[in-house]
């Protein structure tokens, strides 16, 4: 893929996320890998989406350096790059402060599976990061927000659960492309408004039974799925 | 009416899914029955509203086998063809994972009649269902939520409460045709809201008096009924 | 005013109830009277929206005769009638089940005055009514709705408080005219889901200073006013 | 800048809080001012968003004499006059009623930082005033209001946290132009929505840690800050 090709396709993701109301003004970033050139496109720090082109998207590599491009990559550009290098399935990523999932982010709670809408896309409950430590910080902020990332999915597979919330912060997404990060973060949003609504509802409610989430995940994901047209 | 015809009625019913704001991407589907043919067009699985036509709607029988159509029914299709099995009355059917109504299926909580907003469409509470056992998710998952709703509804006229909330999944409506089942999924969504919302400001709030439910339901559904222009 | 002009009135008050989002498919209904003729016009029972016209309004008189139009009137025109012939100042009605003053009607709330939006507008609590009694009920429902209301307003000048909202059921506005009643319904729903939120945020979050809702109401009513361009 | 200019600015601001969701009918206004002049433009009092024009705004001075227009200037001028006197930095001041600020002003809580939407923008919490006393109200009720919120900055920059919300009433913003306290306005109400639904999830949530707080502040606006395009 050519940069203008891997551009343009990042470009447009990063205009869903504005079709699809997660982002107002300059909020929220997409990227896509070129894992044969070892390259990502990304989003342009602080452009308005209603004049942003294709051609504002910045490539570097994945030790965050230009590679081209005449815009600053965004500043969240160290953690995109951090879950590119730990998670080599992924092919795109989101980050968006979306209402929803950011509120459950400022709550530090991770977002329990109460029924088949957040089944039939994430196995098991959405994780919340711990909180980064002073040292962390101090460190390097956005590379250590990555870190905190891949920590959590030290024993779990990130794309059986393609998201996650930074606690204190908002929501990262990623999948096979940038078209399909976007994806899961509309669908985290949606998650998110909905395990809000039926906490408040009733602050007791069970996590819906193994059995179930199994049933549903697995119809739509797994060797023996029935879901949509692809046998 | 000709499978073309069929089809046609089925289309737009889904299509205003989309325009009433009760599905995002590929969510939801409704279908519609030819009693004299013993035949139901559904939705497709998994198609995106934006580029589906009436052409790719589906055509099953009631023992869930295509007789028509060059795409996969949805596949919530064994739940339909079971509510069209068991409600002889009903025409269409809508599935939907609209908010509201899902965040009252994950509290696992039947819609109290609260208000007569309520009371003009449903006689009494809209139930949830009962969890499926174990059994029944290695049965035959689709089949058996089906199952569920038949059961719920076994003391219950279906037509003076047409829709249900499946535990831990989300709502079905139905009517007298498609686009009638999709007018109560918009109904049913409006409907959990305001519950919601009542239940929230007051969590003790009581249910509506017997005598009011059944002077707003009467109004608009008995034989004496005087809303609307229909004598 | 002719029963053309008054009902072009009526159908464009009727129309801006689904502009500001107050209705959803046939709710709702606005009407105006003409007190030199004696008559009101109000839009008929359960006609969409989107193909209603101006000459679908329906001319009746004080006691519920029909005097013109070829429809039958809204359901609730007794209720309309009765508002008419015992608040003397009032000039137009409007009937809405809009979302958050509709949760307060069924929570059989009075909203308190919690701050400045509505102590602009209303001079005190919004009221709830009581709950119909069997024997009301029996009588005859609509017109006992409005009963309600005019007991509820018994030491209380309706236009200083131009809004109710009826236990269990839904608020009903009013003004000088259909217009200004529309106007008021639309204030109340966002009066209704600021005052939703605070006593979610803080149930016991204080009602305004007696000092301030005079200051306010006023500012924008009083004979010394100063708000807006009229002297 | 000439008057025409300024009036055209403040026009512009003035449509985006429609634009933006952040007013209803008449509600909000927005000045910026001239310092060299010694002027402000302002919205007039009570008119339609849809019929204003740019040679509707009115110039005042300090004082709040009225310099040129043909209109009377928004009732709440001597509040923005007052904040122009006293924050010597800020060229624009905006005032809305919208939904979840207000709600936060009802219950009479200042929004404490549970995120960093709201550390990119605000060091700190975004404060609530105190009520007006008997004696404020009596002497002069929008002057006083602007007191209330300058006291409320005694130990604070008003550029480090360029909104405040004023208790029983609404937000007031500020910034560097009309259209930055328009910008900030929209700030304000994401922020609120979040914490809002942040602490009705978990009403013992905690702020975010100070170095968090430190970091994202000071990456968009110290002096090393690295966001956007400008270096």
């Amino acid at each position: 893929m050519s940069f203008k090709e891997l551009k343009r396709e990042v470009y447009e993701a990063n205009m869903e996320l504005q079709r699809r109301n997660l982002v107002i003004y300059t909020f929220g970033n997409v990227s896509q890998i070129d894992r044969d050139k070892g390259v990502i496109a990304i989003k342009p720090s602080g452009v308005d989406y209603n004049s942003m082109t294709a051609d504002d998207m910045v490539i570097v590599d994945l030790e965050n350096k230009i590679v081209d491009g005449h815009l600053r990559p965004s500043s969240d550009t160290k953690t995109h790059t951090h879950l590119y290098r730990h998670f080599a399935a992924i092919g795109g990523v989101t980050h968006t402060h979306s209402t929803y999932a950011t509120a459950w982010a400022q709550a530090k709670q991770s977002i329990p599976c109460l029924g088949t809408t957040h089944a039939d896309f994430v196995h098991g409950e959405i994780p919340c990061t711990a909180v980064l430590t002073d040292a962390q910080i101090e460190r390097d902020y956005e590379e250590e927000t990555g870190v905190q990332i891949t920590d959590t999915f030290e024993h779990r597979d990130p794309m059986a659960a393609p998201m996650v919330i930074v606690a204190g912060h908002a929501p990262f997404t990623w999948g096979k492309d940038a078209a399909q990060s976007v994806y899961h973060a509309a669908l985290l949003e949606e998650i998110a408004r909905m395990a809000y609504l039926t906490r408040t509802l009733n602050p007791h409610s069970d996590v819906l039974k193994q059995e179930i989430m199994d049933k549903h995940y697995l119809r739509k994901h797994g060797k023996n799925a029935y879901y949509g047209q692809n046998s």
